[in-house]
């Protein structure tokens, strides 16, 4: 392999070309792609200079000369991040995705990503997957699931309490499921009743469909809110639901400023927790806990062709993803 | 005392006048009042029908039938909240400042407050004062030193944290003390160079006047940033010296919508943390820590008349209080 089919994301859209295979260098270790996630923040640059997709696995063909646990065929993912310096306050406590020095999706390492038939990245940055989880299982956990695991998980969830979960896409349907596995009563918030039936499936136990509704009603309050929607929600809506002391995490990209009722926050003792992919060893942690419980995403298969790249983007664009797209690198 | 003199707002201003005292029920205690603070929040009520006033500090004078351990010449204080059910998940878990069924200062009780000369409160929400602390040092402490010793203690604060203290005021002094004897860095930040040498005699370690500035310079990044500024800062030229997991607490009251830019929550997981008073064993704590650190608020004293309070009022509507009023009944 000295070089591989990648795919970017160009002002015209997607270009499909190639990139060199460097020397392998310290811990990096080239790898075969077998499956990439989408994500909704590729959609973000589809339009940029960059080769897209940061919800990878892949088999590990070639290794580095100080890598030091990994070995040929190894199945492994990865996701956001590739690099950290290793030795700042935020590294050295294992929150290295907010080191300083990270290098992330869409910020670095531009001419790599997942949406490619081959990659180089450091072993550091490496996950194995679990024995029976299938590359296309494991892939949108990369992101998705390590996004709304570390939401949880980062901040000491107690199984006894209750979870809402606003929006049932790709981030919301594995939430539903990590929270009902870890033990939480979780109430789904969403548009309408069109995806009741499978969020109670997926575990969730109480459904509030919100359109035209000026007042919301639960069983019992939140006292996690994880929301999973592109659009931001009507705070004064949700704020009534939401116990004292809870944690509301803001988990899709946005811009401008976040916004929340003052008092309410200070009244009801909110904490809004900003909260981004997961750190090494949480996503460790999440790849295990969903082998354990089989937790999965419900997938779409898409070919990993400039088409079948186009196809998926425009129908998750479209809100008509159900619920995560998985592309499939075809043989060349 | 079977009435006791009693000030409240009005839609013209201050008005003196008299509360029954009523048959003492319950664990309620009579208490003389010997000291109050005022707090920005009485200037908020200033014009409601209500008696103002919510750091008191007093003697009791007679015990209910159901009182347990307060005896006749107590000294105590109190605060914004008066009673909480004492059945439910927040009260359990020692959390009654968010008790659904709470009566605070604003929106219970109504015909009393600690501007006045007696005044008539539960025992199990009054707090005896350390031995050594004058009974004007401790009645800022029952709200102001409650509300910044909340934010630093009930989250965690570790003594090897930088804390940002915005705003040297009635909050921001005594932030400034509680966050330098818990043993943190404590940089200020203030608009002018004006209150420098007080900052720095109060225990800062920085002092950072913003006014005109593009770009802010710390030595170390916050860990914890106590916005103890009525006016909301402006976020785009503080964020760049949060410390990525940075807590900020948003402690004036305010209107509207709290904002903060949205991707500088995610990417550097901001928290942002609603914090409101303290809890009963949290104030007890404040109370010893503050007994056994000399922590004392910078004092200016009025009588508690009608031209007292009104002057009091005055100067703290404008800026000018150094830093905390204390108000003194006068013998009738």
């Amino acid at each position: 392999m000295p070089s591989f089919t990648v795919f970017k994301g160009t002002k015209n859209g997607i270009e499909q070309t190639k990139t060199e295979k460097p020397e392998l260098k310290g811990d990096q270790v080239l790898l075969k792609v077998t499956a990439s996630g989408l994500c909704g923040t590729d959609l973000h640059y589809k339009n940029a200079d960059m080769v897209l997709g940061h919800e990878g696995v892949g088999i590990v063909m070639e290794l580095g000369p100080e890598t030091t646990y990994l070995k040929k065929g190894d199945r492994v993912g990865w996701g956001y991040e590739h690099t950290s310096c290793g030795h700042c306050q935020q590294c050295l406590k294992g929150n290295e995705t907010f080191c300083p020095e990270r290098a992330m999706y869409g910020f670095a390492d531009l001419d790599q990503g997942s949406f490619a038939h081959g990659a180089v990245w450091r072993e550091a940055f490496l996950f194995p997957i679990p024995e029976g989880m299938s590359d296309e299982v494991a892939a949108p956990l990369q992101c998705g699931g390590a996004t709304v695991f570390n939401a949880l998980h980062q901040f000491n969830t107690q199984p006894t309490e209750v979870v809402g979960i606003m929006g049932v896409g790709g981030l919301g349907h594995l939430a539903i499921q990590f929270a009902a596995k870890m033990g939480c009563r979780v109430v789904v918030l969403s548009g309408s009743d069109r995806k009741k039936d499978e969020a109670m499936k997926l575990g969730a136990h109480e459904f509030v469909a919100t359109k035209g509704l000026k007042e919301l009603k639960v069983e019992r309050p939140l006292d996690r809110l994880l929301v999973c929607t592109s659009a931001q929600p009507d705070w004064e809506l949700i704020t009534p639901i939401l116990a004292p002391g809870a944690t509301v995490y803001p988990l899709s990209v946005d811009e401008g400023d976040f916004k929340f009722p003052y008092m309410s926050l200070l009244l009801s003792g909110i904490t809004i927790q900003g909260s981004l992919v997961a750190s090494r060893y949480i996503q460790n942690r999440m790849l295990a806990f969903a082998a354990q419980h089989k937790i999965e995403p419900i997938l779409e298969k898409f070919p990993m062709t400039k088409a079948g790249i186009e196809e998926a983007m425009a129908k998750l664009e479209k809100g008509d993803m159900r619920y995560r797209a998985v592309l499939i690198p075809q043989s060349e």
